[in-house]
């Protein structure tokens, strides 16, 4: 799966008086989408910690087509685009009922617990590699 | 100095669609407030940390008088009344020009970088036991 | 219904340097249990509020019997024990894997736009009603 | 005054469990430099709004060039480079110790209690206008 799709509630504590969902928190949802697609991935975010790699944003990017509001039923797509390197560009879409409300761009890059930069383990460039570029069955 | 007092103003994030301060970031100024208190003290929260100490909070009551609203400027006392043992309670008050609109009441354990409770550090009992118990100046 | 159940799962950025799901968050779970709960009544709360009516908290107490951590998904139990009069007591309980690991109760009373305080609307009251105490089968 | 600058503490409820502040909070904090802004040039935001303007964010976009953490003291710069038609952009700069840590920019439009967008208030662009283009005192 280079997407992943999650479903998100908005809270009553996410909105502002304005009566929208608060913009500040859209960070998080895309963070959810995330961790969903990691997971997702056969690489859970919580083992990735645990082996000593964390994921800080370097980069976060995002336009506000549509407002949202409480109680509404977001679906929050994850995307990878292009095989990273060293970083890690991740795409997302918020939609509500069919329309697009929301775009955001994130850059990600590895991190060690000494606050380093790091090359991706290489479980998950392999693993990612093959869903984007699936080998063409050999003919025989 | 038993007490302390903290200046917050409500930011637009955190109000809601009601209009009001959500009831949920109280906790989070209790905190600013109890950070602050501490640091009067003498005992800054970030080095007690760094010292292997950590104060998760056990219990919070927290009773909501009047609303507060965007870009109130209120003033949060953070008190400690009873020389903690084990626990530690503190109490609080929100003012917001005069008027008490916010009360509450927050129990704390020390614990260990294990996650297990330990006792306060000497220092930290010792300075507390001075400014509660302060000695009567003795005649000569 | 008297109780609903809601299934939550920790975000990352509801974490702390201490590990932990910050104890600040848990107001927000509550309230989207409560949100589940109104919602299963036949009563949502969008709805309570598009007719006039707001259902703000006036108490909140909490008891952190256990820490839950990034990514554990809890059972958020919201539960009614007595029909309500002014005011509506709720009581709650986050459970992980079967743990009981923190109980809540809030104390909320209807409001009207003009923020004062006002009586539940009947068909809250009689659908509650009929939950909690259920008609005995008459006899023929 | 085309920019000015607030100084934010970093609360502990903003620091996640990788020991920084949150990438997500850092919206509430361009905001609270937004509405200091907006109060020092003479425009409140609570004004605006109880005037039947508001502010919501068409798209952000912020650099994390480097962490903060817990209980550091920031200093946000908010600024204007150029005299709004019907959006506003506004650029951020968050230093800690005159280290620059993040940069960010956001886009406004003024809306009305209708939800569309409007003209920004003949006061504003007045205001602005005169900051941005002060008049070169005349010779006699």
């Amino acid at each position: 799966m280079i997407h992943s799709t999650s479903s998100i509630r908005v809270r009553y504590a996410e909105t502002d008086q304005m009566g929208f969902l608060h913009h500040g928190h859209y960070a998080a949802y895309f963070e959810e989408a995330r961790v969903h697609w990691l997971a997702q991935l056969g690489m859970p975010y919580r083992e990735l910690e645990s082996q000593g790699y964390f994921l800080p944003v370097l980069e976060l990017q995002i336009r506000f087509l549509h407002p949202n509001r409480f109680d509404d039923l977001l679906s929050v797509q994850c995307r990878l685009e292009t095989l990273p390197r060293v970083k890690i560009e991740l795409f997302y879409e918020v939609c509500r009922d069919g329309l697009l409300t929301t775009t955001a761009k994130s850059v990600h890059a590895f991190m060690g617990t000494d606050g380093k930069a790091m090359r991706p383990p290489p479980a998950f460039l392999d693993g990612l590699s093959a869903l984007l570029h699936p080998k063409t069955p050999q003919r025989t």
